[in-house]
């Protein structure tokens, strides 16, 4: 049983907290909004006609690192379509991570009852058949001194 | 048999209906329904002159927090810009939520039979190793009546 | 070793192609189709200055339903902005559904020839314990022969 | 012990790498690109008007397989419409793989070390057994040797 308890317990701590899912969102956050920060301050440098403020540079970077793309300011030179490729692009990715990290959990989650639950159907039958090999040695065991003391 | 059942039983609701994943799918509905009310009507507070009535508002908020994002309306202000990043970003976790909770409906129903064979395989092997184990016990029984009686 | 071959191909053909995976598929692209269409047609009916012919409308329903909202188009009046409401909530349910169908059967997918070698596994595990139960049966056989021979 | 760890190396390769679903992400990068590069080169053919070179033409095919859909450039004539549906729909798939393959590899690296400890367990218990079985076997022997050596 304590085999059965370590495996159980690994097996609950892992699908609690996996590292790398959870790394997976700490890194495509900050790596969000730091992209959204510098294309927001690069679009200012590169389109100062569109873009006066870093204010709008960073809702320009916002509404496309999210998809929704208003349009009400949108880059007119290839530099600033550069920077937007960039954003849209790392956008799928924030998404598709973002849901992917959500999706893992929740996996992860209706898993891990069903697991736990396993490994207790696993571990009563080793019980059984533990208690069963008991039985069969007590039993030859007892045949071996019937013998014994006869000889 | 009994106790595998019982697992069996428990798996099968679990998987059929994952409390916390049913609890997200609620709880980010209603959020979302009510961060774009909430942003619907706290856009015509703070942009009169872009939003000049509850309509546009909510019609703004609702295309924003899809992410569809037509620009027919557009927050020009700081304070509405301010608003459509929570709604935007609220939208990105509102598809992302709703996108885990029917993945991971779709994956514990393809897990669920084939979890439902495995207890039942498991539950065929104890069955069969039991049946063993009656039947050396019988045997052992047996030799044991014989030397004992001619004892 | 006939029962579990009965579970592998139960398991196989089951997560090959899961039933109501399948039918959400093929129920979310006809009922998008269908809203598509129907709220192409509908837009025309309701808001004929903003939408002249049904080209515009399904144009527009299409970049609607897909979150691309380019805005070209975009309904003003109220009932043409509760048809694109309709619209944009279905676009999330079908992207939200045609993600879950694909990650399911990527999951599944993956699943599939873990479960098949934990399966081989446990038929492994079985057999190795039915030659050691046949082994044991044989031996008791004969010190039963033995113990009759001599009485 | 050696069967047990031919499939644990078998369903960790597979869940590591599992072949198809990277051939998913392959398939639909690729795709992806030569559709947006296609329709950029094809919208400047057919809607010389509104796009009046090839760098126009990518521009929208980036916006609009993204979903971001400025609206900046948008076609007006049918056939640069339905150049603008393929893509539209293409950016659907395109989101939907992506974020199926991400999700799928959190899950099955989730899985993973979770099948790791069941294999373990499982080699466990049949060590366990296989000692019981190897102590009935060496009573049994040993009562047959008084047996035969009395006779």
């Amino acid at each position: 049983m304590g085999r059965l308890n370590i495996v159980e317990r690994r097996v609950e701590r892992f699908l609690r907290e996996p590292p790398s899912v959870r790394n997976a969102a700490g890194v495509i956050v900050v790596a969000t909004a730091l992209i959204v920060v510098g294309a927001g301050v690069l679009i200012t440098l590169v389109d100062g006609d569109e873009y006066p403020d870093l204010e709008t540079g960073l809702w320009w970077a916002l509404q496309t690192v999210t998809t929704v793309g208003y349009g009400d300011v949108a880059p007119s030179k290839l530099s600033g379509r550069l920077v937007g490729a960039l954003v849209m692009l790392e956008g799928i990715a924030f998404i598709a991570i973002v849901t992917a990290v959500i999706t893992s959990t929740f996996v992860a989650r209706m898993t891990r009852e069903a697991e736990a639950a396993r490994v207790q159907n696993v571990a009563s039958e080793r019980e059984v058949f533990e208690k069963r090999f008991d039985e069969l040695d007590r039993k030859l065991d007892r045949l071996a001194a019937v013998l014994d003391n006869r000889a």
